[in-house]
């Protein structure tokens, strides 16, 4: 992934007295625009989906993962081919993919334009928001069966980090990486929107058929907002861990969804926001 | 402005082995609908312009910040005024803000629908992206007036921190802060998406009519990404340190708009990624 994910330019650096001039990888950013081809065959249309500003690399698994937590498409069954599509530009970039649907799927558009947020009862409010998700949701995340143990979450921001190749160089990345509830690392995908990190990880998985994800855990290298606990909900993810802070909405959407939320998993502390019956913690028996 | 930023929860806290009930601080994460009121006195129309995941506070200036960083309005001149609509809801949050223009302002609404990314000739590639920008910008960034000292601009970080009161009880929160060159700090904004701390900054400088901001620096306290050079462009922002990484495309926005865009600044070190000749460095005369 890395090989076009960063790119080398010389900068200046300065430390104290002294400044000298370096090679510093950044992380690349660029535009993605999604385009949805579907309708019987004919009479096939194009549509623009999403512009996102993302770091090149599985772009398939983005355009999948994001047609897919946003409601749009309902599995890989829906989905003919990937590819991307060439346009006229100087620099030539393969900045534009086209995800076209098999002649019987129906995308479900109306969730397109943010629809989650406006097209709910109760217009722009936190609760209107969740209960828009809980209609397009496909998958229960309220199995009372997936369990993982303290010590092998303590593991788990080590394993990310170690898999980060983009931030390694750069430092300017988000990741979302998939565990097994055993701790085993399944996927990790970076990107300078954790939102596409995220979309990409669940891309990966559809096209490997392991939704839904319900005996594993979703990590994260940053914090938990409502979009990503509702990206993971769309994929039936009941345990997620954040090394950073969750918002107040990622919280509400995790508790009313009977999902595990962790923030600041750090070294052997982390706290515990919904659903702590999924964590097991070591039990010691007084034997003095 | 923490009032109503921050919710507390009761939470479990796990700490090695043990597990502690306890009340945990979160940043308040909520939709808000942005709307914009236009037209002849005879025939008004309502646009929904925006839906953003925010933390409220300051929504006012979120809301004339992101109209002015997107070049639907030019100048405060524009508005006859801002306030909250309420919306018949449960929660009865206030999530739906309307600013209304005068009757001859003329809201440029080609700007909306991201088209920063589209209406070039170049359609999606970075280098389009950033020609589209040239196009709406109002203020000139490539004035050489503007100087920071190395040392002065050690501080800026402390400073911000010690301002940041909602990160400071969620650790949870993103913000901006502008200072002058000489280091005064005038603002600081906070919100759980970095954009927004940045539109609600730009919008409170929009107020106080300190446009273009070309004696300044803008602090962020993350990384720099294209969309917030972008933002920082418009408002005629020529100096930007950020603690984080920069993306190439933030860099290259940079280049081209001649902002001095400088990153991990932390401690006695930092990068300069663009425009070196505005900072200032000691020199030392060996006298031995």
């Amino acid at each position: 992934m890395a090989s076009n994910s960063i790119i080398r330019l010389p900068i200046n650096k300065v430390d104290g007295f002294e400044i000298t001039s370096a090679d510093d990888a950044l992380a690349i950013e660029e535009p993605l625009e999604i385009r949805l081809e579907y309708g019987p065959n004919n009479n096939r249309q194009v549509k623009n989906i999403s512009v996102t500003m993302r770091t090149p690399g599985n772009d398939d698994e983005l355009a999948t993962g994001f047609l897919f937590t946003e409601g749009i498409i309902k599995s890989m069954g829906d989905v003919m081919g990937i590819g991307h599509t060439f346009i006229a530009c100087a620099e030539n970039k393969e900045n534009v993919i086209q995800v076209s649907l098999n002649e019987n799927a129906t995308p479900h558009l109306q969730n397109t334009d943010r629809n989650f947020y406006t097209t709910s009862s109760c217009g722009v409010c936190g609760k209107g928001s969740i209960n828009a998700i809980r209609t397009v949701s496909t998958f229960n995340t309220t199995d009372d069966i997936n369990r993982i143990n303290s010590e092998v979450l303590y593991h788990l921001p080590d394993v990310l980090r170690q898999h980060q190749t983009v931030f390694e160089d750069t430092g300017g990345i988000h990741a979302s990486a998939l565990f097994t509830n055993a701790g085993e690392l399944l996927l990790v995908r970076e990107d300078v929107g954790r939102h596409n990190a995220l979309d990409k990880l669940i891309g990966a998985a559809i096209t490997e058929n392991w939704l839904p994800l319900n005996n594993h855990v979703l990590m994260l290298s940053g914090r938990a907002s409502f979009e990503l606990v509702q990206k993971a909900a769309m994929a039936g993810i009941n345990i997620i861990a954040a090394v950073g802070a969750p918002s107040s909405l990622a919280v509400q959407l995790a508790n009313e969804f009977n999902i595990t939320l962790i923030g600041f998993l750090r070294g052997k502390r982390f706290n515990i926001y919904t659903a702590a019956h999924r964590i097991l913690l070591p039990t010691y028996e007084i034997t003095c």
